[in-house]
């Protein structure tokens, strides 16, 4: 197999000298990832890949947007009504219909009208879990044979808390306990305690369920993504349910909309994308494959690392933290053969 | 006079349901900013206004950018330059050539031949300056009638913390002495200390300075905004020398490059987009005018304090918490009667 980095950030260089050809390689991000092993990496389910066609652009060229969906415990009834709509075909004929700058993107049914498939109602739960359930569901990720191996080096030993999400260099706001990564996802929480919450939370990228004003939490029917800066007060208050791993420049590309919010008004309804299908991966005769690297493995430990410190060729001033949104986690192609 | 605000954000509304009419109207950031009294807004200098004019939309729309430049005693080198190159109308004719998705995007003289004006050189000096230099700077703007009431206080008075910048609610990676607003603007420190060292930082929209590998520091012709998540490692490492208030989204919304870095490949040297002039807002005949809310002022603090922590009809869990670059400072346009 051969791979292609889907999403992984490269360093800014304005002009281009060339090395002098005895100079070591720097270290960089890029050059982390590029390094991991193969085992550090993890197959994407096909029933968490949803893929949409956008119309093809003014060139004609096909616009596919892929979407990872947020594994358990975080925010399953909506990505389960996801799914439901994607197999439904709900939003075949729907349209991007908000550009908001340095806000998000949003689509949907700009009708409201179009009835929704029986069963995707919008879910009246908590946008929380417990770092408890989050144990829980890791443990359920790496199997008992391995849980047996961690909890035998103690739940206070380094190996166990990387497995449960690196916590180091890591900053977000409104995270008391901190923020981290956890099963491939950044989360932050207000504690370390069993029962402290633990919450997904926003970044560039990151795909969310739009809604009417609390307490409607939405029905993932329409949804958005981060075009800007993240902003920490839409955590816990909106459902992150997945992250763009392919396609994110059709989305932010787009013009933005004059209306209230960024909506298009009615004399912009010409630059609304339409949407002309969604699909779950699993469904499709030659469904896409994407791995990311583990989040618990040393691979990315060290890409964490580095990010927080960049020190090379072109910067030389290590900044010494980073935000957890800055820290994207690397997400690639497996192509075939 | 009318206001129009330019770069104030929006709650994000999915659906717009109709507030009851006997609900209180919640206080927002919007609604923060619409209340400040006439006194807490700064007007901005001509000389420190750049504008851009890129060539017309396919609608045939024109497209106009306003930057704002960064006062002293930050980045002033690079601000000089760039007055500098404008009124040697040195950009007419040059472009956009790089859209990196989440990064930037640049323009510049995409030949790389273009002869700079006279005394225009990179400067070799550092991107920070001290704690002791910016407070100077700061009595220099308030006059020294002011200065001797705020003396009176005592430099540990909370009126003369205000004055020198608000350090509460706000975090921002790798900065031990906190982030803070200073006469309009973002930075960060490493301390409180007099001889500490500040530095201004990117943020969305902000504009810095395009340069090779270190230790080159660019000359100011080459130019960058920030479309994306902000990089804390950008800081301290590129000089950022303004801000842009008005017309962000044609930068943001460009499509991306796909060569190295974002750069347009010579296969796709149409999608660069032409910059027909850049003026100096002083060399205009009817140059726009700008204002910014005082970041000194009880106005901003409040401002802050909301973003930090949102509690409306939407939003009903306080982050708590806000980054420094989901603060935007708000700037309007003042119309003329």
């Amino acid at each position: 197999m051969t791979y292609r980095i889907a999403f992984a950030a490269l360093p800014l260089v304005l002009a281009a000298p060339a090395f002098a050809q005895d100079d070591p390689a720097p270290v960089t991000p890029t050059s982390v990832v590029a390094e991991a092993a193969p085992e550090e990496w993890i197959a994407i389910a096909a029933e968490d890949l949803l893929v949409m066609e956008l119309a093809p652009d003014t060139a004609g060229d096909p616009r596919t947007v892929v979407i990872q969906l947020l594994p358990p415990p975080f925010s399953q009834p909506w990505v389960e009504n996801i799914r439901t709509l994607a197999l439904a075909h709900w939003w075949d004929g729907t349209s991007v219909n908000r550009v908001q700058d340095n806000y998000v993107t949003q689509w949907g049914d700009v009708t409201e009208e179009k009835v929704l498939p029986e069963g995707v109602v919008a879910p009246v739960v908590d946008y929380e879990t417990t770092n408890g359930h989050l144990t829980d569901a890791i443990m359920a990720m790496v199997g008992p044979a391995e849980v047996d191996r961690l909890l035998a080096q103690g739940t206070d030993s380094p190996e166990y808390a990387v497995k449960m999400g690196i916590r180091e260099d890591l900053n977000a706001d409104a995270a008391a306990g901190g923020a981290f990564f956890s099963m491939g996802w950044p989360a932050a929480s207000d504690g370390r305690e069993l029962e402290s919450q633990v919450w997904p939370i926003h970044c560039y990228g990151y795909v969310g369920v739009g809604r009417g004003y609390a307490p409607d939490t939405g029905t993932g029917a329409e949804l958005y993504t981060i075009i800007g800066q993240p902003q920490r007060h839409m955590d816990r208050n909106l459902a992150v349910v997945g992250r763009i791993i392919e396609g994110m420049e059709h989305l932010s590309s787009l013009p933005r909309g004059s209306g209230d919010l960024g909506f298009y008004t009615e004399e912009e309804a010409h630059l609304r994308t339409p949407i002309l299908t969604v699909r779950l991966a699993s469904e499709l005769e030659q469904p896409p494959a994407f791995e990311y690297l583990d989040t618990a493995s040393e691979s990315f430990a060290r890409y964490v690392h580095v990010r927080a410190n960049r020190d090379d060729a072109f910067y030389t001033v290590p900044a010494g933290g980073v935000d957890v949104c800055s820290v994207q986690v690397p997400v690639r192609e497996m192509m075939g053969d």
